[in-house]
């Protein structure tokens, strides 16, 4: 039940007292964020993490002039590609090759497979697919850092052209997806820790369908993945 | 260490053995899904459970033939909505104030601010939002997947079109953002199980930054979402 406790103590602290996370754990969080999977094992995205008040008191000025950014000890800025191009995408797959002793040559296939899909989509569509990437890291991030008993705010208020602008993203190829603040909660002072977490009831959020459910006019593909990576 | 143990064991199991996943594990991942933080807490986005072999079989012939869809023992589709309406934000919102005994009209403001910014972006921009909340459950329960010693897949390679015709979904305001097959791996004929876990490096993944890597051109807003959603 660990979990599932873990979620449950947890909520989207919006008042933080200001006392450091320790280092130890931070890392901790940094590496379940880290170990999250994503498409095709290609992590579009990238860790920024501010501590600097100066910074921090900045970041707050695009980000609606929310206090938990400056009264977190850590933030955590993921940044995803912006796009999926061939030369990035080669990179990491080589790099994963290379880890599993290889040949480069081993992903071909399905890279173009994916390159052509990606091409068909446009970029805009790439990037909030690499965005989306992120949000996998960012719920295994705040899952580790429920466990280590951190609290941690995800945010999407603020303005990305300027925090990207503010953090000399523009021409990295990386653009700003989600924050993160960790820190300890206000309790005397944070009015939603004392309200009863709201969610979708379980009734509603979960439907199981069958075949009688479904539309018999759909075609079936001939394509197939399978075999595509699987090394020879 | 829990959840880093947890998320070295899992990894994207291509080859599943078809042994069924205890209900009480399928609840407990499901709970996890449900207990998922998502923006302003809107939770764009729903479960549909297949275990149905029938409609297992079709949906595989809508992704790419990938086996894992029918040697699973459950199916989770994430469903998440196509665009944010004032109606559908208003439903959420009303029964959250209603779970926590405050008029209706605390959220009108917040509101008012969220539904601006998402008309501005456009419906696009909107359902890549909805989606991305659906990842971060999809995080969680994956985590919560692994603390169970469950196998789990995430898989994009679908054709949305299909999968949502198939499901009746056209017309209902959702859309299939990503699927999760549930299961067990087949050690044997798993060629990804033997292979080491590739990931960004920690050294290239988490980059810290200051004041001094920052541009200072960057003017503050003047808008505050602070007090906005406090109730009065």
């Amino acid at each position: 039940m660990t979990i599932l406790k873990d979620l449950q103590w947890r909520y989207a602290t919006k008042k933080m007292n200001g006392n450091s996370v320790p280092q130890e754990k931070v890392d901790y969080i940094l590496e379940a964020a880290r170990l999250a999977p994503s498409s095709s094992g290609l992590q579009p995205y990238k860790i920024i993490v501010v501590t600097d008040k100066v910074l921090l008191e900045k970041i707050k000025g695009v980000a609606y002039n929310q206090s938990q950014i400056v009264d977190c000890s850590h933030l955590l800025i993921w940044a995803s590609w912006d796009g999926y191009t061939n030369d990035r995408v080669t990179a990491v797959f080589n790099e994963m090759m290379d880890e599993r002793n290889l040949p480069h040559s081993t992903m071909d296939t399905y890279k173009q497979t994916i390159m052509d899909r990606f091409e068909n989509y446009g970029r805009e569509y790439q990037a909030h697919h690499a965005a989306k990437q992120a949000y996998i890291s960012l719920g295994i991030a705040m899952a580790a850092a429920a466990e280590q008993k951190v609290d941690a705010t995800p945010m999407e208020g603020f303005l990305e052209d300027k925090l990207d602008k503010l953090l000399n993203l523009e021409g990295t190829g990386y653009t700003s997806a989600v924050i993160l603040p960790l820190g300890y909660r206000d309790e005397a002072n944070d009015w939603l820790v004392k309200m009863p977490k709201y969610r979708t009831p379980k009734e509603r959020f979960v439907t199981e369908v069958t075949i009688n459910d479904a539309n018999p006019d759909v075609d079936p593909m001939t394509e197939s993945l399978e075999g595509i990576i699987t090394p020879k």
